[in-house]
């Protein structure tokens, strides 16, 4: 099939340069010789440079889900007690994952739209001081919210000593995240977002007492055991034929940013996304988070009163080019979502904001613009 | 990095046609839309002919392994007692798969080199009653041997009524599989052989009785559920963000094989097959398979006496570009094999053939040409 041309805006899979394009379609090499061993040890490298770890970073072949499965199947035992922080529809899905592993997980829910509070957790955690581990998602793609992960890590990890699972599949990359001075335990992330590469490719970080809590777990496990990565990694390889194709996109994504240097690239994620934040509430229209926890990767959009969310993402699609994400559970029908990570530019965003002025118009919607 | 120009003949990744590298390399599309669900009904139809079921062939983003777990953890349950077949390497992985789940696992393994005796099986089936699954590899990849399935299935399907679990990740596409006709249960595969699409995706067909097994199994599973796949399905997407690019890469691939149609791909991996053994075997070289279950996908050779095979492996890359693999297992050191799935041609096969001349001699070995 032949691909549309967009500016896709999903949160998810986001649009690749075409260096990365250009890099993926190479020929196929033996993923058990030298030229393999070259390419991941150099992936290994600058990943934990981007996870900013002294720890090697373990390179999956799956979706980003796959390694959310892999922090909860390589470090935790069923009936181990588990208090999963949801603040949306990825948090969700965390806390699942953990309760089909049989964990006993303790839910510990935000209102979809606002932030985890650290205090919160710290009396969750004096509540029961039989919990092992804790889950939390760093940006909740959902609702386009950040956590103050370094504020929770501080109580999980500082006050507690738990062991701190991060979901970063739509943060790593785009926002920091100081994998070591947090630490965190295991960070699991994924390539279709602000790493670039098409989506295929997962990532998990282990810490020391992460290793540690590996000893001990009983789960059962196979394709996503952090033990065989690790060990086939010693030796330069994977433990299963892994994705040569998108680890050569990897390679020039990771090189781009790398060189742009990391300080940079989330300046200019915070920076298009202020723009994003402005340019939307010019246009007369409201942000579901407050700015102090307000995303730099995803912006959730209160749906205009009277607008028909579906319509008005399909009318962007077909009548503007322009791939909006709608809201997921509890969301749906109440916002839409514009994605601003990875490869994104001004115009990208002034493209979707003048698509979707003539959208709300064309639908009936009496925009009162603030400026 | 930039991949170097060889003679890629590993059994897998094994080398992509241009059109598929070219179709890759396109620009996302969100998951979640109308042209995504083209894409993927599309392409679930291809693999069904492919396939020959008239039920759904489900797609991973995962190596064949993480099918293989899939076919395991979606069917079984802990305790079940399982026959594993095993003839090499991956019927042991396949075994591994199923211990490590905590099934109760019999193991009937055959001598590395030879195929599998369906009046083994059989006994083994009278044998043991409670015998709920038999696991059975379609083409062994480390010894280079097909095994006869569908006459084993007649006797695990048809006399027995098991649930019957097939490792086709390097025959399917290569090799007739009739999926339907011979009642296999779950078949598992992966893109980067027959598909000729690198590796990062894999797929499972499920008969009707294995969605039977499916609501029965009570194993832990998430990222490879099936069911989740199939729901997904029934809107036109995947559970979990997929390898939209390799996606577009196998959509290209599939074509070109349906369009060769079916019966000239198998044809053409024979005569390929025919013409690596009548090749090596003028060389005065030894195979490890007898004539009547030599794979048709890859060909293990009996490493000539005194030969060093890693160095001779080695010679073969660094001098000629041609990337043959070694020996697994106890067949270390034993055997050299070349891969001959997918894209290949006779010069191909020649160019291997003439190199493997030149390096034999050079490494001191005394070739006695048989014609």
């Amino acid at each position: 099939m032949k691909a549309p041309q967009q500016n896709l805006r999903t949160p998810g899979p986001t649009p690749c340069p075409d260096e990365v394009l250009d890099g993926m379609s190479q020929q196929m090499i033996n993923h058990r010789g030298p030229e393999f061993r070259q390419l991941i040890d150099g992936l290994t490298d600058k990943l934990s440079r981007i996870y900013m770890t002294s720890g090697k970073v373990y390179i999956l072949t799956a979706s980003g889900t796959g390694a959310l499965e892999a922090a909860v199947v390589n470090t935790l035992s069923p009936d181990d007690k588990v208090l999963a922080v949801s603040i949306g529809y990825f948090g969700d899905r965390f806390a699942d994952i953990a309760r089909i592993y049989r964990t006993n997980v303790t839910k510990l829910e935000f209102e979809w739209g606002t932030p985890a509070d650290p205090e919160v957790i710290r009396k969750a955690l004096q509540d029961d001081p039989g919990i092992k581990a804790v889950l939390v998602t760093h940006n909740e793609t959902s609702t386009g919210i950040t956590n103050d992960l370094e504020s929770i890590a501080k109580v999980v990890k500082g006050e507690f000593g738990k062991l701190l699972l991060v979901d970063a599949v739509s943060s790593l990359g785009c926002v920091p995240l100081n994998t070591d001075q947090w630490q965190c335990d295991v960070v699991s992330t994924a390539s279709q977002k602000g790493l670039m590469v098409p989506p295929g490719l997962s990532f998990a970080s282990v810490s020391d007492r992460g290793w540690e809590a590996y000893k001990e777990s009983t789960m059962p496990r196979y394709y996503l055991d952090l033990g065989s990565a690790h060990r086939y990694l010693d030796r330069g390889q994977n433990p299963f034929t892994p994705n040569v194709a998108l680890l050569y996109g990897l390679d020039v994504a990771l090189d781009m940013m790398l060189d742009e240097g990391m300080e940079s690239v989330y300046q200019r994620h915070h920076e298009i996304a202020d723009f994003t934040r402005a340019g939307v509430q010019k246009l007369g229209l409201t942000l579901l988070a407050d700015d102090a926890h307000a995303s730099d990767t995803v912006t959730a959009i209160n749906n205009p009163e009277g607008v028909d969310c579906g319509a008005l993402v399909e009318m962007m699609r077909t009548e503007h080019s322009v791939v909006l994400a709608a809201g997921q559970g509890p969301l749906q029908g109440k916002i839409f979502r514009i994605g601003h990570m990875g490869l994104v530019t001004r115009e990208d965003i002034q493209e979707v904001l003048n698509a979707l002025e003539t959208s709300l118009t064309k639908l009936g919607y009496q925009l009162v613009p603030s400026n």
